[in-house]
């Protein structure tokens, strides 16, 4: 996502560390703790502006939601979205997704959504692509045995990888959609992004993912 | 694909039986035998008109191919085509795929081609799609360690089920392709609904699987 330089976005972040968590390390673990009841949690790995996030918030209150943003200027964003929702049942993360196992213990997680994902068309930026196996290794141990990862792209060039390389790594496709858009769904909530380019007649791709039988 | 009645088919394939191979369970075990050379087999279930196997005939001479083709009425024009390609590395049998494994023995063959099957859309008929987990039994069994199966299809639903079932199965996606005639192919030879749905800008997907690690 393009980054505008927001000079108040440090002193914003330092002001919202209910939203924003700094050292998110120190959770690793304790998350339900920390959220200070016994409910799932499920993360976004880039979560942009948070439309999706927020609004999944709002869907499903039985479900605790932490987004994960790198951007320091969009999760700004997001953190205000979250300020203006009144919502107790989502946090940020301001952290790399390559960090994932300093942040999260193993099968603390029951869900991960990529939504839109930056594509790395070029062969050399393979290992960049959040399916990559690298990355796939670390949503395994994170995940819980029953865990899934939810993609959503309008990239067909990655979502044809993403599909070859969770199939090559022994994960199992519990439900792959070509056009998500093309039945009404009304409990799919849409980011920034998917809004734009459905909204232009361009097919959403969406899978399910699992570890199962691994 | 519609059948219009041809009264002269059975006459037909009593004078062409060497080109659609009457009895072909006296081969099981023996196609390399009958082919006369030591050839990678390939079969087509749904052969159809013929128009893919016999071009990829053409394309291939190193494989020994065989098209599968249920109606009489159909495959009797496929066979007029091999008739005229006057190609040895192709025959036709006139049998329903469910028997598989009376016909070829384990191991038998390198690579099977599903071209545009019958999508049975009705999900009480999910059991005649030729990616039930029932067929992809059949198919581990004839197929080599290092075999694959390769599909094409027009049809969204129908590869979508695929790619879930395949996956579920416990088989391997090595490609996917998800709008093959994106970027010229010189090697893709078309079936005769492919050039008409590709030439209407439909999509036309394709998905390479094994059996690898199984």
């Amino acid at each position: 996502m393009r980054q505008r330089n927001k000079p108040w976005a440090d002193d914003f972040l330092e002001e919202n560390t209910h939203i924003v968590i700094p050292n998110p390390q120190e959770y690793k673990g304790k998350w339900k703790k920390f959220f200070g009841n016994d409910k799932a949690v499920h993360i976004e790995i880039g979560t942009g502006k948070g439309q999706f996030i927020v609004e999944m918030a709002k869907q499903f209150p039985e479900v605790n939601f932490i987004g994960i943003e790198l951007a320091k200027s969009i999760i700004v964003t997001a953190a205000q979205k979250i300020n203006e929702s009144k919502l107790n049942n989502i946090v940020l993360i301001n952290e790399d997704a390559a960090n994932l196992k300093e942040i999260f213990a193993e099968s603390e997680l029951a869900t991960i959504y990529l939504n839109f994902s930056d594509p790395w068309p070029k062969n050399r930026h393979e290992k960049r692509r959040l399916t990559y196996h690298t990355f796939l290794e670390k949503y395994q141990e994170v995940l819980q045995p029953s865990g899934e990862v939810i993609l959503k792209t309008d990239n067909m060039g990655l979502f044809e990888y993403s599909l070859t390389s969770f199939s090559q790594f022994g994960m199992q496709l519990e439900e792959v959609n070509l056009d998500l858009h093309r039945i009404h769904d009304p409990t799919n909530r849409m980011t920034e992004y998917e809004e734009k380019f459905s909204s232009k007649g361009q097919p959403i791709y969406r899978c399910r993912v699992s570890f199962h039988n691994m």
